[in-house]
């Protein structure tokens, strides 16, 4: 049967010999006392509960699914205990401000709690996930009355969030939305209107739900112009602060999904339901952008978690599956076959999956301390990571669920046959990995956000604030002769990254279907160089530790196996992205509408 | 709600334009009924069949599955009946000899039949699929008296047939298997073992189901070298015929997977059932290979089917759905947005899926005219096709049904978050068609048939065979002005084929790791160069048709687009390949087995 083990040994590395987690929270103003000790401790615990209470119910979410019933929904056995357990343990309360009860822990800390989590149980992930949401934009953007009423009770964990943005015939383009927002006389609005796709919108784990809508004022601007954001409870709160009184607000169905079966996807009915405006009127869109983009390296995590599940599991199978014989004879002649992990195939698929998730990692986690730093570091520091912070953002969100995807089908491939069997549990992980392609932005809406708005929208700046970074990189690791193989190769690609970006800027000028045109080929290769980067950074960490001599001398050479591995097997990936990107817009949009079927 | 429509236009083209069905048929002692008339009346019946009946079951058969009790299989609500149609019609017997009851028809005709039936439905297909396998290996091996006792039974569509190969133990290792075949006095046999994923191994369908399973004599060679064909019927037949006591054969449990949920995959339990032994004792697995053939070929057309069914319907959406502005303006400014087909991305996706359809669809029914010739032709010519279809098969079985799952993805994406929703299909069409990169021998089983047994083994004559062909192509072609920037690129690839083939063959002399560790990117490398020929040859079809100004210009300047996207978007992934391929096996082999993880 599957199971998941937190890769705690790269966690640490990650954390603390690649990205100095100790300098980077001693630098911050309120996180001196996130010393490693106290890190690892909050790991190891996190470890605990996700292997032992979650990953023991990642099946069973599939399997059982959500149930509606007169419009309340039942969740998955144990699903609601395990959320008991979560809030008992004060996990929804981490990286929150301590004015409303939470620990003031850094936002890197809660992604590897959330990496853990995720990995064990995605679904299961989705409840609390979509509550963070919601309370970083309470945080962000409520007032103070608003937040001593909602956001403890999300901070606690006794209450649950939600995001309630997708209409049925609005996904991306938001500004055909049409959710009502009418004024009562009180101060409060009367919200009517249907979303759809609302995860974790009804459910039995917590006493009430907090739904972040978004809707029309009477007489807004049409369009992205004219949309603001309510907080609309289930339950209205009493003047004691508990769950009172039911408003008007649903669960209309769930939806029949190809996979995430343990979450809720609901279908949400606001029926002049009560809510209250959150932020400026007709700014609903921007204040949502703080929700967006954590939501976004959220689910940047879910490649991550797919990647390292179906790793995990393949590898295990890989170790014990005899099959055939090794091409240059018995491996272990004293078996039958020989275990399927001899064959050359075989370990290409473990070592794509362990690259991928390995490599996703450092780039997540380098992205939450960029979070970390938009939040508390210095003015000038700030603006250098949230320009970091909003190439990456797209880049991690689509390149790695997209090869998140990937490694959940080389995990299901190794199985062979018994990969299509439900019981092996790697198909619930292709299902459950599909998603992440699609919501928060399909990876052909993150591909247009990169290269259009943020790459040429700022003339290439925005680029420059990451490559530089490599550059600075690649030159003082010039130096080093065992180094030569990683950073001719980064350095080659960080100068052609740039020079593709002016080639494609100068032909959107002429044509901006060119820039549509381009844009997945350019995030997928801009991930390719952003993991090049991470990986010959760890094989230098790698190639240092064991100069010193320090450490477990397997684990840091299997570091640079894999690095080497990710270079020769997996970058090489750009150069039929190089060819078809620049290919133009011509060959795409030269059939005529009418002509693509006869 | 999804739909099928047959894409009778595109068949036609291939059929009459591409591959000159007349000529063929004439040229074969036996098909000179098979005029084009007849053809194309039997592809309308058939098109009706799978449009109306198959069709709205696909989505049923996902819904219901199949339903195991007391040992009895009851397949989904109206399949049972459809098969019946499908009996009534004589389509079981379309290509079976007529001294069993056969029309007596090319086997290309038949995988014309095959495709629009699988289109519509691929779980209803796999159950006269694995009969017409059965058939094909009696036909082949069995002696006269079977083949009158069971072949006209299976010809007629009474009774169905099943491939019982895989062990628990064992899948693509088929020397380790240990299913019993002890000899009774009356010149049968004893069958004892169990038998997993046998597709259609029990159901409601037929009155009799005849299980082909590969067993081994006692006494008989370990490995490979011992294995023996034997016919297990599940009722044995009566004097007269007909389906008689019942045989000590059954269906031990369903097994639940990821899709095709509309077929039983069978656990299959001899309990020392009566056997017959067909073919030569120990050779089984050489007769077995006539099977394997036929059922590559035609888990091939999977591909295709998932990519024309996910291409028709995410086109549809892609016309309706609204969302966003095109890149350059409104396209539609009358309504409250653009359909989504203008937007650059959503056209590659769409693109990729009909490249890959109609470039499979053409490799595909090239194929089956090489199977048509193997059976038929005078010896050169059936000695030449079959080395040419020695080559193909894996290359068509791999690199077809790795792209008609990359194809159904895309069809899926296309949607965005409604593609993840169960009631469109697509998710449907991802799930049914991840089976068949696992099924008839993995893409990485294929992978190092093509290049190690059928490539490097016949020291690149078998690669020879076919890029022969595509050479005197260009040649021919070299002097037509609009081909240059098909054959160009074909030829250069075309030569590097052969160069790279070379190149991996001296490797492989020194470190036999060689081959398995370039197999799959040399076979994906294939499948490019060789899909690039059929659509260069397709392109020329289409400029000479539009230079004579005959038949539908806009359905050949579509052809021609859809060419040069091909060429221009989808060829160049050779690119990375080449690459990837030559980078050595160390890259893979380098980590010790321990130190995947820690």
């Amino acid at each position: 049967m599957p199971e998941y083990k937190a890769p705690q040994r790269d966690i640490q590395f990650v954390l603390n010999d690649l990205l100095q987690m100790e300098q980077h929270y001693q630098s911050l103003p309120g996180c001196e006392d996130a010393t490693p000790d106290m890190v690892s401790a909050i790991i190891e615990e996190g470890a605990r509960f996700a292997e032992r209470v979650l990953s023991p119910l990642n099946s069973v979410g599939d399997q059982q699914g959500c149930t509606f019933k007169d419009g309340e929904v039942t969740t998955p056995e144990g699903f609601r205990d395990a959320y008991q357990q979560f809030v008992e343990g004060g996990w929804p309360s981490l990286s929150h401000s301590p004015e409303f009860g939470g620990q003031g822990l850094p936002e890197s800390i809660g992604i590897v709690i959330n990496e853990m989590v995720g990995t064990a149980n995605w679904s299961w992930s989705m409840y609390p996930g979509l509550s963070h949401g919601a309370m970083n934009t309470l945080e962000a953007h409520g007032t103070d009355e608003q937040k001593q009423t909602y956001l403890t009770k999300l901070v606690s964990g006794e209450w649950t969030g939600t995001m309630c943005l997708t209409e049925p015939h609005c996904g991306t383009d938001l500004g055909l939305l049409r959710t009502k927002a009418e004024p009562n006389d009180d101060g409060s609005y009367r919200i009517s209107g249907t979303k759809i796709f609302i995860s974790a919108g009804e459910h039995d784990m917590a006493d009430n739900i907090i739904h972040i809508v978004l809707a029309r004022l009477p007489d807004a601007p049409e369009g992205t112009k004219g949309i603001s954001l309510f907080i609309v409870p289930k339950f209205m709160p009493t003047a004691s602060g508990d769950a009172g009184e039911r408003n008007a607000v649903s669960c209309g169905s769930l939806e029949h999904k190809m996979g995430i079966h343990g979450n809720s996807t609901c279908v949400m009915n606001f029926d002049g339901a009560t809510g209250y405006l959150i932020g400026p009127p007709n700014k609903g869109l921007n204040c949502m952008f703080t929700f967006m983009n954590t939501a976004r390296l959220g689910t940047a995590l879910q490649g991550l978690a797919h990647a390292e599940w179906g790793f995990q599991n393949s590898l295990t199978y890989a170790r014990e599956r005899l099959q055939m014989r090794a091409l240059n004879g018995p491996a272990a002649p004293d078996k039958a076959a020989d275990p399927i992990i001899v064959h050359p195939e075989v370990r290409k698929m473990l070592l794509t999956q362990k690259a991928i998730a390995e490599g996703g990692r450092a780039l997540i986690y380098y992205c939450a301390q960029l979070v970390d730093k938009v939040k508390l570091a210095s003015e000038e520091e700030k603006a250098l990571a949230d320009t970091q912070l909003a190439l990456l953002t797209p880049i991690a969100k689509a390149f790695l669920t997209e090869l998140g995807f990937e490694s959940a089908n080389h995990g299901l491939q190794v199985y062979g046959g018994h990969g299509y069997i439900s019981e092996w549990g790697m198909e619930q992980n292709v299902r459950d990995s599909r998603i992440s392609m699609l919501y928060e932005g399909t990876t052909q809406i993150q591909a247009l956000d990169l290269l259009g708005r943020k790459v040429l929208m700022s003339e290439g700046k925005t680029l420059m604030a990451f490559t530089k970074v490599i550059h600075r990189f690649c030159e003082a690791a010039a130096d080093e002769p065992k180094m030569r193989a990683f950073v001719g190769p980064l350095a080659k690609h960080n100068k052609e990254w740039g020079e593709l970006t002016q080639q494609l800027g100068m032909k959107a000028m002429m044509n901006r279907e060119e820039v549509g045109a381009a844009s997945v080929d350019y995030l997928m290769y801009s991930g390719y160089v952003t993991l090049a980067y991470f990986w010959a950074r760890m094989a230098q960490v790698a190639q240092q530790k064991l100069a010193e001599g320090s450490g477990d001398a397997a684990f840091y050479r299997a570091k640079l196996t894999t690095a080497r591995f990710y270079f020769e097997r997996m970058l090489p990936r750009t150069r039929s992205l190089v060819e078809t990107m620049l290919s133009g817009s011509d060959n795409l949009m030269a059939l005529d509408e009418d002509h693509f079927a006869f």
